[in-house]
Formats: structure tokens, C-alpha cells, sequence
């Protein structure tokens, strides 16, 4: 099969067949492939798309470039959430370990922060010794002792994906539906799972901002994930804001932390709560209980912090931190945004947000840039609430004096202060099935 | 200036500022800049196009890359014809010969065949002992002397389209016009012209099927010219069918010196000459009489063959197949293709007579092909013609039986036989300027 035909074809819209898909994939991550007819290739596809049945022919391809995880010998649901990527979004941190409690497998592995959205890996190895580059040997000892594990993508597992989502980031090819689908896709059914919830975010801060784009996204991953044997669906969920208070990565953690404990922001809690419910109720259980009550007493017994605890400890980190926040990194100074009228306030800046903690030193500038993982944000309003003049607007933890001044403008702005109260927007907009 | 931003903004359809197209050019020229970054480059512009002065900026950028030919010390004009590309055009070694007897200089870069189309540098080979790869030093010695020299792209012309052609024809991005419009213009202004003429061909064998594309083509490529200094307008010729009667390349010189001769075929030797009197109206010159007068002369007087005889001495060639065409490579086996019906020819299909000369193996296959200089397609009728049942269409040579085969009935079905004679189509289609 001549590649430049195939470019050809993509390029003048025409489906590639199956078959046609298979051979760029393999020829690609085995290095017969070039780099630059593969980066023409993933232009032609941002250009003319594919069809539904192209994406999941793809996703199929990159998914047995490598290792797919065969956890079968445990016994019950092996189940995992994926979310498309928000600020202050820490729900894995409380979801892994809650549906773990709840009786069913969680094998999780999880990105790091890109762009202004926070990945779940930095959060995590904010916890003095957490390890998140188990082998998968450990992996599935840690899985099947605790009950969830959480790891970073390891070289087994859709390679395929590695390479091509390391080109598409250097030549402008990353917004595209069928690319992005399939690179989410084939690294999540890696894992071997039963079923997959998808989060996808909409709104404001959100790569979908309107609801029809996201809705469209969600479809076709959960087409994917359904057509290749795994029970999917999928959640449109607000980032018209971040998502509880805390934005930064040892304060993510925290306010997790504080979220298994049942004392975390209402809107965290009750979106772990219904993603957590909604990957019980992918597959039949033996469990008494509905999906949602077994999720509360997950919760409200303390056994889902338990678990949390547990998989800290197996893979290598500290489990005081759950009794001791002041364990993980704490910022050296603290400098309080405070409104400049009273009022309500009708709007919370997600993407200023994520970008100034971000320019904090919590994300990354460039592939090298070391985290600093005890700066970010605390948010002390949202939408909805009344702010009264020189009151909290949020309050910003940092380390250098430097970094500060070029953020205090723009969080100050990234708050929207008017003379009407706005309800909060509502936290699940659609399931898609 | 980051790439990948450069890939956006045309990936996005914004128009990208001449710094940053320089910068792009300069960059990948140098190799700062990898193939898998220009290839996305190239398909975004596929499909986004470039505006005028985007195209002009590339042109600009892509002649600078190396170096532009200085011939100013030679008195009198420097010009040259370029031609799109068809079946059977042999025109430049009937053009250069023609107006340099005429008092010009013809510094002519040439290139080799492609797909259907052939290639002057191809067909001068088939002169034995004639050496294409001069060195820019020996190309100036001859053009001075002579008056014509005719040579390949070398190394130090426009360096970044050797490097660009190359990448394009890999990754399905060589059918765009900016990209096709820069990659020609940057070859031909390296020559350092005073006036170019384009012959855009149309029809169905041509990359320009329709008189509107490739006046579009041709408007694109004479604004670039103008606007780059040279003067330059384009003649829109017809590819319904091939030019003159020979297919392949000892047949195509043999041909050409039969025109030079004054015994050519009428459609060939007409576009010579009116391409040869344009080039020389496009500059004012002190020589007697008007530019068609002075091609006339050139030829009828046998001056422009002996031109092509001293070109051919001067570049190692033998000159003495100009007397003795039998001393050019002839093919072992004949074989012609008869009528199977009586009536007139009302068409031709140039791309097969194309397709079949190069299966014979007057064309490459792939880039290590090795070319049969002797093989090609002698036809006996045109477009008008009338023809007898079992009268010959055309004759074939060729040296391997088993290259026969495959070509015998597609070239049979070339020739379209009605009961209704049509005219001949019209040569000359459009005047671009």
C-alpha cells in the first residue's frame, strides 16, 4: 500500500478503509512510516475528518500497537472515568478510590497538566514519595491488593498514540475530533476495562465550549468505546468555572482529600458522586444496593479514604498527609485577590484561572519546566455568591515575588461582579449513550 | 517565531506575513526546521491556498534560497520559456535554438519527466553523449558562446524547492497552486531573466483540464514574474492531444530537428513560433523587424539548427544525429495500431498516449527507474483525420515484448473514431498578461 496514495485519499475526503488505517498505524509506529507523511496525513484528517467508521478503525490500531491489560483474573467490574480536561478538576483523585470501595476495579492511567488544564499525575506526585510510574507488574499488584491503582502512561501501552500525539503537538494537528477521539480512546481500552465513563467538559473553560461540540465529541467516544466491546458513556458537565476551589496541585489534593472525608465543595462531591454511580451501572454487579446507594455508603463509611489511603501507601507515598495536609508542599507566600465592588458575582474565568496557576509555577511553560507543586489558587467565591467590596475574590499561594505581579490583574478580572444574582450553572448538562 | 504557530494560522486560513514565511523557508532550507513541520505546512496551505502576495513572498523566499544567475555582462536579452507540462512537447528544444539564432540568450534549467508528462532533460540524453549536468561555470561558457545552453536544476539553484518538490511528492501536497506557482517561478527567476513565457497547457491532458484553472494558474504565475522583476506573460496552449506525432524521447528530438529543419509537424512548429516571437516581444531590442519576422528568418534560414548543432557540440553531444537521426537510439520492435472502425479521429487521449509511452519505458516508474531513450508512440492520425478501417492510428516502439501487451488496447481506445468529422482544436487558447 503506497503511503502518499493513502495521504492522497484522506486529503481529497474520500474513508480509508480499514485495512488502509491499519498499515499507516503499524507502519508508523514500527518506523517504516516518516514522521512527515504521517504529520501530512493528520493535516488531511483536520481538514476532511472521518467517519465514524474511520475513527473507531483507528482507535482499533493504535490500541494494538501495544500492550492491552488482561486484568480478567480479577474478579469483579473493571471500570475507570475519563475526563477531557478542566481546572480545579480532581475527581479521579476521589473517584478511583471510591469506586475501589464500592467494589470494583479501577486501573487508572492518567495524563499530565497540558496547557492550562492540570493533569491528574502532577497532583499526584505533589504527595511527598507517591510513585507514579509503577511497572505494570506493580501496577496489577497494586490493583488487586487496594482495589485501584493509578499510574502514568508506561511504553507498552498504545505507543502508537505516544508518537503521533508527540507529532501532532509540533505541527498543529491536536484539534481534531477523529485524532483526539482515538488518542483517548486507545489508551484508555488499554486498560482491559468493562466500562469507561467519559467526563466531558463544556463550557467557558473548556476545550468544547458549546454544548452541541461537546455533545458530538462524547458521541463519538462513546461510539468508540462501545463499538470496540467496552461499556461507555459519557457526562456533559459544566467548566463554565473551576470545578470546586481549589486550583493547583498539593491543593487539589487536599481538597480531594477533604472530599472523601465528606467535607468537600458541594459541586466536587456531587459530580464524584454521580460519575462514581455512573460506572457501577455500566455493568451487572452481585453487590446488594443500587449503583448510587452503594456509592454513599462508599463515602459515608469512610472505606472509600481507606482505599485512598491504602494505594498512597502502595505506591510509595505518604498516607499521613490524609490526616495532615500541612504534610504535602506548602507555598511560602500567600497574597488575598480581593473584589473591587460589591455585588454578585455572575462569572469565574476557568482559562484565567488554569493559565495563572499555571504561570504560578504549577504547570508547565515548556516539555522541560519542573512543577512547583504547592502554588496555585484557593478560591473564595463562585458563581452565584454575594461579594461585598474589598472582600475574598480568591487567594493565591506562591513561592516567587516575580510570578505574582503579572497574575493579580488577571485573576482580578477573571471575576465577574454584577448588581443581579445568577444561579450556579448547572454542574451535569447531558448523558450520551 | 514558533512554528507550530505558523501551522495554525494557516491551518486556520489566516495569511502569514513575509517574515514569517522567510523565516519558514530559511529555517527548513537550513534544516532548523524538520520535514514533518513543512509537510503539515504544505497540506494546510492544500487546503487554505495562499493569497497573491502570500505566493509571492514564498516565490521570493524559495528563489533567494540560492543563488540567482547573473548573465548582465552578456549583451542582449536573457529569456526563456517555461511549459506546464503534456504529452508529446518538445518545444524547448525547438525554442531555445530558435531565439537565440534570433539574437537572444536562452539560459534554460530544465527538468526530467513526471507521471505522464516528459521531460526536456529526458529527451536531450537521448542525444548521445550529451551532458545535462554542466556546472554553472560551463552553462554561462556555453550560452555565451552559443547563444542557448540547456542544463538541470543543480545544487546551487533555489535550493529550498529541491528540498520542498522532494517532500511535497511524498506527502499528496504537490497539486496546489501557490506551491506550484512558487516551486516554478523560484526555478526560473534563478536564471536571471529579462522575460519569461509560460505555456499552460489545457485539456484533458494536462494538470489543468479546464481553460478556466489553468488561466487561473497562468494569471498566478505571470503576477509572480511581474511582480518579481521579469517581465513574463503566458500563452494558455491546448493538451487535448498530444503535440506534433512523436511519444518518447529519441523520437521527440528527432521531431524537434525535423521542425528546426523546416519539415515538422504544423501544430508543433506553430507554437515554436509563437512562443518564440513572444519571448522576444517582451523585451524592446535594437535587431531589425518585429519579433515574428526575426523567428521566421531564424528558422527558414537554417540559422536556429545550427544553433541546436553547436548547443549539441558544446554540451558533448554528437552533432551529427541532426543529419543522421538513425544514430539516435532506435527500439528493435515495431508494431502499429490500427483502426478498427473508418470514419474521422475526434479525439485523442493525450494521458494515455502518456501513460503508455512511459510503461514502454520512455518515463519513470519510480526515481532509480532507468529510462529506454528509443522506446515511444509514432502517430499517424489527429484529432480531424480521417481514417479507413484498418488504416494505422499509430505505431508503436518499443524493445520488450511484454511492455507491448499492456498497452496495445488502452492505446487502440485512446483514438475516439465518430462518423462526423470535428475541427482540429484551436492551438493558441489565451493571451495572460
Amino acid at each position: 500500500m503506497n503511503v502518499t496514495d493513502l495521504i492522497l485519499k484522506k486529503r481529497d475526503g474520500s474513508a480509508l478503509a480499514e485495512a488502509e488505517i491499519t498499515s499507516l498505524i503499524e507502519g508508523y509506529t514500527a518506523g517504516r512510516i516518516p514522521d512527515y507523511q504521517i504529520a501530512a496525513f493528520c493535516m488531511a484528517v483536520f481538514h476532511r475528518g472521518m467517519s465514524a467508521d474511520e475513527t473507531l478503525c483507528l482507535t482499533r490500531a493504535m490500541l494494538h500497537s501495544g500492550s492491552v491489560l488482561d486484568f480478567s483474573s480479577l474478579a469483579g467490574a473493571k471500570l475507570d472515568k475519563h475526563s477531557t480536561g478542566g481546572v480545579g478538576d480532581k475527581t479521579s483523585l476521589v473517584i478511583a478510590p471510591l469506586v475501589a470501595a464500592a467494589g470494583a476495579y479501577v486501573p487508572m492511567i492518567s495524563g499530565r497538566g497540558l496547557g492550562f488544564s492540570g493533569g491528574t499525575l502532577d497532583k499526584l506526585e505533589s504527595i511527598p514519595g507517591f510513585d507514579v510510574n509503577l511497572p505494570l507488574e506493580r501496577f496489577r499488584d497494586v490493583l488487586e491488593k487496594v482495589g485501584c491503582a493509578m499510574i502514568g502512561q508506561t511504553d507498552e501501552i498504545a505507543p502508537a498514540d505516544r508518537k503521533l500525539y508527540a507529532l501532532r503537538d509540533v505541527t498543529a494537528t491536536v484539534e481534531s475530533i477523529p485524532l483526539i477521539c482515538a488518542s483517548i480512546m486507545s489508551k484508555k481500552l488499554a486498560e482491559g476495562l468493562d466500562g469507561l465513563v467519559l467526563d466531558v467538559k463544556t463550557g467557558a473553560g473548556a476545550f468544547m465550549p458549546t454544548l452541541e461540540q461537546a455533545s458530538d465529541l462524547a458521541q463519538s467516544l462513546v461510539d468508540i468505546g462501545n463499538g470496540l466491546g467496552t461499556q461507555t458513556t459519557a457526562l456533559i458537565t459544566d467548566m463554565n468555572q473551576p470545578l470546586g476551589k481549589a486550583v493547583g496541585n498539593a491543593l487539589e489534593v487536599e481538597e480531594a482529600i477533604e472530599t472523601l472525608k465528606g467535607s468537600g465543595p458541594q459541586d466536587l462531591t456531587v459530580l464524584c458522586e454521580k460519575l462514581s454511580s455512573r460506572m457501577l451501572s455500566l455493568v451487572p454487579s452481585a453487590e446488594p444496593g443500587d449503583a448510587r446507594a452503594r456509592i454513599a455508603e462508599a463515602l459515608g463509611s469512610g472505606r472509600a479514604l481507606e482505599k485512598f489511603a491504602h494505594m498512597v501507601k502502595a505506591q510509595g507515598g505518604n498516607p499521613r498527609v490524609i490526616d495532615d495536609p500541612k504534610l504535602l508542599p506548602q507555598a511560602n507566600l500567600r497574597e488575598v485577590i480581593r473584589s473591587s465592588a460589591e455585588g454578585f458575582v455572575t462569572g469565574v474565568n476557568a482559562k484565567t484561572l488554569g493559565w495563572a496557576s499555571m504561570a504560578l509555577g504549577a504547570g508547565r511553560q515548556t516539555v522541560e519546566s519542573r512543577i512547583d507543586p504547592s502554588v496555585g489558587i484557593l478560591l473564595n467565591k463562585k458563581i452565584g455568591d454575594r461579594v461585598e467590596k474589598n472582600e475574598p475574590l480568591c487567594t493565591v499561594h506562591y513561592n516567587q515575588a516575580a510570578r505574582f505581579g503579572p497574575v493579580r490583574q488577571p485573576l482580578n478580572d477573571a471575576f465577574v461582579i454584577a448588581s443581579d444574582r445568577v444561579e450556579p450553572p448547572s454542574l451535569i448538562k447531558r448523558l450520551v449513550e
